[in-house]
């Protein structure tokens, strides 16, 4: 029997978080004189005093959280906070629906940045602040929950990719885990506060350049512009978000070992390699077709489709051009790319690279395992053996995958979506990614889409953001056995 | 290094059976005093003396084909039946193009059914005949290739699924598999016979009934008519052709022991109960949106949702209804359904419903695993303990097959293709079907593909056929290692 009263105490100390990260915004609403200042307040004070409650009349509980807490947890964390983080949305009304604000966040605290505002420009700067700080929360979320939870959890392989961070052990929540969490969330601090000075540099206004700086590390792809980035007609800008973009969606602790001057780990490191030269042969591709098919200045097509390829693999979700307008081949290229997602270990979602090169590794094996069928033949990850058993989950999450991306295609059409704009908005947010094509394409958004859909959508960036096998895995016989 | 003289030895005996088939199409062609006789007893001809030349040149050949040996006279096979048996369309100028020719060969051979031809009823009978025989042959074909020859070559799970056939041993080719095809063969044309019989008290004309039942035993799904089997307006022809498809689609060893009265092996095989209650279930689904969306009439609407599920599942690829016309909701979830495929051991193409049945079940069994890390808990399928191996192999199996579609379908588009064209032509040549959606929907045809097109989904057929490994592991070094 899972242990609520742990569950509740642990959900009331992240409610309280929300509260005080709330506050920042009003600090913001305030030097704006923003019309959004008392209904972020009052949100902030409902987090707070509902949180302080939850946690201090479940303080009897001093257990240690099992694994099935742990899904448990996770899973009703990310939900529990978009109930809360919807709050100033809705009481300041500028979106007043229940519908539209939980998706807003949901997308917000899942860095998806998937978006239902049809005039981002018109909405509070206390608001606009929160919403891609929310990015930045789900951010930080992600680093803990990739580095000490998911891979404690034995989901989708993920106990490979951070194998080597001091403080990991695959079998329990070993105590270091909490010093090296602190250690990474240094690092995201630090990206972002020199994002923002970059930014600043190239002529950004100091607001925006703050928050697309928390959207960036987050790969969330909330802007305060209705052009998003393409708003800003500056290469230097451009390339500044491309590199800071590149970063969010590398393995962190790659970040910490290069900071620690530990270069070796990094280029040794498989995934990175792939995912590097992945994203320039995959840029190139697209500027070569901008050039030769599309005539376009070679220079503009290599910006435009370096920045679209980093955004969409990194699972960001900015945008510098709208490629529904570029042709066919690129479209169903970018459609492709949304299926990609950033290295493991990132904040970037989708199914990364990592994965993508084991699924392909064990391909190559199975052949040479086929014409040696009486020898052991393993896949090799980093120089290391990987076992079978972390295989076969990560096969098995690949075909999750697919099954909850085909349908959920068929019940987007089912709600009166047109096929591109059903893949798009499914791949998208499942992959938490944000745009899409057809209708939620880079100049679209999702207020269009039914109400049931958008609910449904929401529920898709969760099961995405969480690994799939975290939220799936609540729905099983085998979870509430015992 | 590979054998050739028995490899070539082999084909030329290949050759001589497709020339001697051939001869049966002159008989049609003479009886109805075709103007394509002369073209069919050359091309008939042309195949006897070359393959027996080739034979008896390589006479000397003693040995007994080894595995790598297996997996090219497989392919190869293949491939030159399909340029040998093409010989009759070009001769008589009534398919006059190599490039046509050939996919319509392969096609056939391949059980495809997906043709280049605009006017079916134009074309003489002898060739319209040998046409359907194509597929018939091609049936007989993959009946010794899927219990003998490619479970020896240890693909895709296939000793899984066959394991029960007497003389069946997955490490040898052993002597009592003659025998068994034998048997089996048996079977097929019974099945052919009683079709040809029932269509023909339908009052369908005896060559379209001999035609049909052709293409209807292999899954095949080339008519003599442009509409199909939408020609014949009878209910009872409709059905008898759903009935004969669903038995072509069933795993053969179970109509094997069907016939000896061991009927509990055929209620107990889980791949055959999940096949026949899937296809209800989808049926189902369509004829209610026919009824309650697009306001048919409940007996046609379960008629036509029954047949086309069965025609796609089974990768026949007959047509009762345009369900290019039908709305959005049904024509993705019947693109969806081309990836299905018949049971293993049948001569339907695609995945295979046994394949996603064990993905499903493995995935089922990771999330056990995830919550028990410490216990072994293995798949099981008709009660017996799945080897890991297998397991990984059928998940590989997965990967490439989407991977595949993916890369097929971007360079359709390159091509020149839209977005539904490419995706339903690679579908439903990968998958052996025929007809997919958009350009090549029910009532289109290949005839506009453009030329590189043509030849690389010639080229999809036979690495589908083949269940994916057979082809590409022609590619690797490994194979060619040593």
């Amino acid at each position: 029997m899972l242990n609520f009263k742990l569950i509740l105490n642990i959900l009331g100390r992240l409610i309280v978080l929300t509260g005080l990260l709330m506050l920042t915004s009003a600090i913001v609403s305030f030097y704006y004189h923003s019309p959004d200042l008392n209904a972020i307040l009052i949100s902030s004070a409902i987090c707070l005093v509902s949180g302080f409650l939850l946690h201090i009349l479940t303080r009897k509980s001093d257990h240690v959280p099992g694994k099935k807490e742990g899904y448990f947890i996770v899973a009703s964390g990310w939900l529990v906070i978009s109930f809360f983080g919807m709050l100033p949305y809705i009481l300041s009304g500028e979106i007043p629906r229940i519908t539209d604000a939980f998706f807003e966040t949901m997308s917000g605290f899942t860095t998806t940045g998937a978006s239902i505002l049809t005039n981002i420009e018109g909405m509070s700067p206390g608001l606009l602040y929160w919403r891609s700080m929310t990015q930045w929360i789900g951010g930080m979320g992600i680093i803990v929950m990739t580095i000490a939870i998911i891979p404690y959890l034995g989901i989708g392989g993920m106990q490979l990719f951070v194998a080597e961070v001091p403080g990991f052990a695959p079998d329990k929540l070993h105590p270091r885990i909490k010093e090296t969490a602190k250690r990474l969330w240094a690092i995201y601090v630090l990206f972002t506060v020199a994002e923002i000075i970059l930014l600043y540099a190239g002529e950004m206004p100091l607001f925006d350049a703050i928050c697309h700086s928390f959207s960036t590390m987050a790969t969330g792809g909330y802007s305060t512009k209705n052009a998003s980035i393409a708003f800003y007609d500056s290469s230097y800008i451009h390339y500044i978000i491309i590199l800071f973009m590149f970063i969010a969606g590398t393995n962190f602790t790659l970040a910490y070992f290069t900071l620690k001057g530990e270069f070796k780990k990094v280029i040794a490191n498989e995934e990175f390699k792939v995912y590097s030269i992945g994203l320039i042969i995959a840029a190139v591709v697209i500027a070569l077709v901008l050039v030769l098919v599309m005539g376009f200045k070679p220079s503009l097509a290599f910006r435009d489709g370096l920045f679209q390829v980093v955004s969409i693999v990194t699972t960001t979700g900015f945008i510098t051009a709208d490629y529904d307008q570029w042709n066919l081949f690129i479209k169903i290229f970018i459609l492709a790319l949304l299926f990609v997602g950033g290295c493991a270990g990132s904040t970037g979602g989708a199914m990364k690279v990592g994965r993508h090169l084991l699924l392909f590794k064990n391909t190559i094996t199975e052949f040479r395992r086929i014409i040696h069928p009486r020898a052991i033949i393993p896949v090799r990850y980093n120089g290391k053996v990987v076992s079978p058993d972390i295989m076969s989950n990560i096969l098995a999450f690949f075909y999750i995958y697919i099954m909850i991306f085909i349908f959920s295609t068929l019940l987007m059409i089912a709600l009166g979506l047109d096929f591109n704009s059903a893949i798009g908005s499914v791949a998208a947010t499942l992959g938490n990614i944000g745009p899409g094509i057809g209708q939620v394409g880079p100049t679209g958004n999702y207020a269009q889409i039914p109400e049931f859909g958008k609910w449904f959508l929401s529920f898709l960036m969760l099961v995405g953001r969480l690994e799939l096998f975290t939220v799936i895995i609540l729905f099983t016989k085998a979870f509430w056995k015992k």
